[in-house]
């Protein structure tokens, strides 16, 4: 079952020539979710062969321009294209506002809903799920209100093993039990463990997105564990005190990061143009604690 | 003196791959006038080498998204770039409001003033004039109040031909009447006519913007002359009553316009995806009526 990160923006604020802000993908079993939505979202959707009208759930982690202002072409096009299905967008205060206004000026004939889902607490309640997902939100530590977001993978149905209906004779409802996780009483009442009946398909996978945030440690313990995890790293660690400053990670803390929460692998973007677009000094640093991390670039796609 | 036009965006409202939407830069005696500012616009101006904070005043002809969702991070950039003087933007309304609300969520520590200029009635006066030239917004006829834009160079002072200082031993008072446009009368009487003493340094020249709208009678007449036209041209005229419907211009039409109007020089943009980009198809249906017309396309530039 597909569960992929598809990078459309690697950049932070200010505008450079082929790179765009804050925007990726996740394509979970080809179900595709956007989180964030910096300028330019809707051309790198199309330049990667990812249909708008697939997406129907999008995360914002927090309401600075270059992670939000790419959702009005976004939300225009979607409208120019015909959809009709209701759009969900999981944002922070006052997005509701925000869109609210803006509607009263833009896209009055859109011929679908935009329902906008407030994130304010993160006491363990998904902000979104569905059969094979759900999605928390942790607080992260930035300049304003700004949230990481966690997909994790329901435990799936478990399998039967085909030889096994045969060799012990199972019936249709010993079956569905079996798949169920119940172990199962033969008519001679010796009893068949289900984990010698049945198997996981897959191992439910999760992904953490963590941007934009300075270091730290709360973030550590709620994404312990994770598949992959993307952190910002902005500034690289010789500008750690400017990191700190404006709400940010260097490429060195994410490395800690993603070494203490025990993640298996680590993707880091949203850097800054100021070390001249040298992004391999943003890997090194990187590298030096953690040795599974790749950059985020525009295009890259990571399995999770 | 420079007089020249840079499309950054030649693309309607869909999104395409490496096409943005409506935004032009024209270059004025080195000063920047930006018209238009679809999304990605601070992109194409880093990408075409143009300083951001040389943008100090922004024509937009409409409220619809593709001609102005890029406005927004391009202020947020101008912000981050530590600009201090106002930007104006000239616009319809309610273009006040939009940005008041704006301000209200975004760019709440945005270092200079943008100030907003709204385009309501166009009964002669310039929208914007300085020293070297005057802009005249004039009515199109699109789905919502749309405005075109005359940029307009204001005759300049005349240049004293050299020899004839010697010739006729002008004094500077001479020199600076006839500069003013004065004949000058000698000790001996007889007069010197000021077109035998000085010459114009360059004829003004004019450039008319007309996105978005349909064919309008009242527009030709406005931009009678001009040195170079830019008009859009959605369609192909197979499509003539879709442009009608949708308050838009076929590229036939547009030669039309340009041949009607005696301008020198037809510039045609926003193109639909719909022809797959065969953008050819509409520069031969244009040269059918009209000679001298050329594609809008990224990066071109067009002396005026």
């Amino acid at each position: 079952m597909t569960f992929k990160l598809i990078t459309l923006g690697s950049n932070s604020a200010l505008p450079a020539i082929d790179k765009y802000p804050s925007a990726h993908v996740l394509n979970i079993h080809e179900q595709f979710y956007l989180i964030d939505a910096g300028e330019g979202v809707q051309m790198q959707l199309k330049r990667y062969g990812i249909s708008l009208l697939k997406i129907n759930h999008i995360f914002i982690s927090h309401l600075h321009g270059d992670h939000v202002y790419g959702l009005f072409g976004l939300i225009a096009t979607m409208g120019l294209l015909g959809r009709k299905i209701p759009l969900n967008i999981y944002a922070p205060n006052p997005m509701r506002e925000i869109m609210y206004n803006h509607f009263k000026y833009f896209e009055s004939h859109l011929p679908y809903r935009v329902d906008i889902h407030i994130i304010s607490d993160c006491e363990g309640n998904p902000v979104y799920s569905n059969q094979f997902l759900e999605v928390y939100a942790i607080p992260l530590e930035h300049t304003l209100p700004s949230f990481g977001f966690i997909f994790q993978e329901k435990a799936p149905e478990r399998n039967i093993k085909k030889d096994c209906i045969q060799k012990y004779g199972l019936s249709l409802k010993e079956i569905i039990l079996a798949k169920q996780g119940e172990d199962i009483v033969l008519s001679d009442g010796s009893v068949l463990e289900n984990n010698e009946l049945t198997y996981l398909p897959y191992h439910p996978r999760s992904f953490a997105y963590c941007s934009d945030t300075k270091y730290s440690d709360s973030v550590i313990r709620q994404i312990q564990g994770v598949n992959l995890l993307y952190h910002e790293a902005t500034f690289l660690d010789c500008d750690r005190y400017l990191a700190e400053k404006t709400g940010h990670t260097t490429a060195l803390q994410a490395a800690y990061i993603a070494l203490y929460a025990n993640v298996k692998q680590l993707v880091i973007g949203h850097f800054s143009l100021r070390y001249k677009e040298n992004n391999h000094l943003f890997l090194e640093e990187a590298l030096s604690v953690f040795k599974n991390t790749r950059l985020a670039q525009e295009g890259a796609v990571f399995d999770v």
